[in-house]
């Protein structure tokens, strides 16, 4: 997996939706509650149905961590299905990992080796050494948080150096050399869509990874105007506005219904870019 | 639990050692891989060796993760071992987790509840919203990332405002509030002794949780300098130089004389500072 290949599914599905698989037990339909693994059932489902509409799915892996080795267990028959299914998709783990460097292996290991993800959440507060062992896997990415989208984002991310530069863009400028376009990405949350335009003035070419979109509140077409670049290179995802939109047998028909909505909206925008015909 | 039984703890043990599960199935004796679990078994045997001479447990959550179901198997068994032979005893789950609201949520619940540690380490980077949910949780524990032991550490937790001061600093000032000395404690790192002293003017009676002595070079009489206070206010924790000292049979037996000779010299530090008789 790399940038080229990654814009290549963009332009073949003529979407940049990134759909995360928040898959709650607690929220997922009764229907579903007398197969063996219902949260594996729910995803796969969600999977049959949206698949046309998405480039990336992006499991929470705190809604798999918090039923043990079962709820892990889901988390490998989802990876698993989509990889036999479909072989032609982006698979992020949201984990949002980050420790001094002999555990950050172990993590590398656990989310791109044991489950076979292509990408997968790091939190930057531990530096560099901390960042590194997931970049000497080959293949694969780390999307580094820099702007996230929730309220308290302010707390630190804004923190303000003497030259007036907050926490987040030093993030950015430190991390870009650390890697490049085909394994790093940034998390830029859509919440704050007006700051893309000068993150972009740093990372030109880098994939960005934008929450906030749905449940969050942010505007698709703000965030194409400040973050497209000439392989698209954003990535938007939406989690709960997809995945439970319907609270009945309907869930998956609703599920893609929700997400051919935005396919539809990002189709407009790539096409208006130029970036598809 | 609370800062006052964890004090009663290192009053009766005469330590103040934590000792790191980061119970890596490569590094385990070979004598161990013909039992049906055997990072469980090399788990047991270090704490009946060991639990004499500490006050509290940290799994790395990195160690188990890496083999999925099974990896969470071995936690769970570990920790059910733990309350059910040896109730008195602080257990952390080293995690380093941090996300939005509902996702922080769904993690506490998994360590607190599923897991049923007392404490977890949490990342401070997306800010208050995401530390709250942990805090929520009655008699149990957040351990927030301040200063950590490893060398990029000093990459983002050093950036420095207008007014001088530290992120680190900072991420302490603003948290503060957040919780109180029952239910928050912070990461400090022993490769930093001397910062301890500035942060005890910044919390004087919080809890303190000092990685970094043993395998990564920290000072335990440094520490003890800066950093006790008058309810000994710190837990150092050493991990591979103690689970690891040993490679064959000896494994718990070198391990044992491990802690032991950490627990010795806190018992003379506690001695000396009049903490104990």
């Amino acid at each position: 997996m790399n940038a080229e290949i990654l814009f290549s599914y963009i332009c073949s599905k003529r979407s940049y939706l990134c759909i995360g698989l928040d898959s709650d037990e607690e929220k997922i339909p009764r229907c579903l509650k007398e197969f063996e693994h219902p949260v594996y059932e729910f995803n796969k489902r969600i999977i049959d149905a949206t698949i046309p509409y998405c480039v990336a799915y992006k499991p929470n892996l705190a809604f798999y961590e918090c039923r043990g080795g079962a709820g892990l267990r889901d988390l490998e028959l989802t990876i698993g299905y989509l990889r036999k299914h479909y072989p032609d998709i982006f698979l992020i783990a949201d984990a949002k990992r980050g420790d001094i460097g002999n555990t950050s292996k172990m993590y590398a290991r656990t989310f791109f080796e044991y489950f076979n993800f292509d990408a997968v959440t790091v939190a930057p507060y531990m530096g560099e050494d901390s960042v590194k062992p997931f970049l000497e896997f080959k293949n694969k990415f780390i999307i580094l948080l820099a702007l996230t989208s929730n309220p308290s984002a302010s707390d630190f991310q804004y923190y303000t150096s003497k030259e007036n530069k907050p926490l987040f863009k030093e993030v950015i400028d430190k991390s870009k050399s650390w890697g490049d376009i085909d394994n790093l990405i940034y998390v830029v949350g859509a919440t704050k869509a007006s700051m893309l335009k000068a993150i972009r003035k740093q990372i030109p070419a880098h994939f960005l990874l934008i929450p906030g979109i749905g449940a969050q509140g942010g505007d698709l077409n703000e965030v194409a105007k400040y973050g497209l670049n000439r392989r698209c290179g954003i990535l938007v995802n939406a989690s709960r506005s997809i995945i439970f939109a319907g609270k009945d047998e309907n869930f998956a028909a609703r599920a893609a219904f929700e997400a051919k909505k935005l396919q539809q909206q990002m189709e407009i925008i790539l096409k208006d870019a130029k970036l598809i015909l």
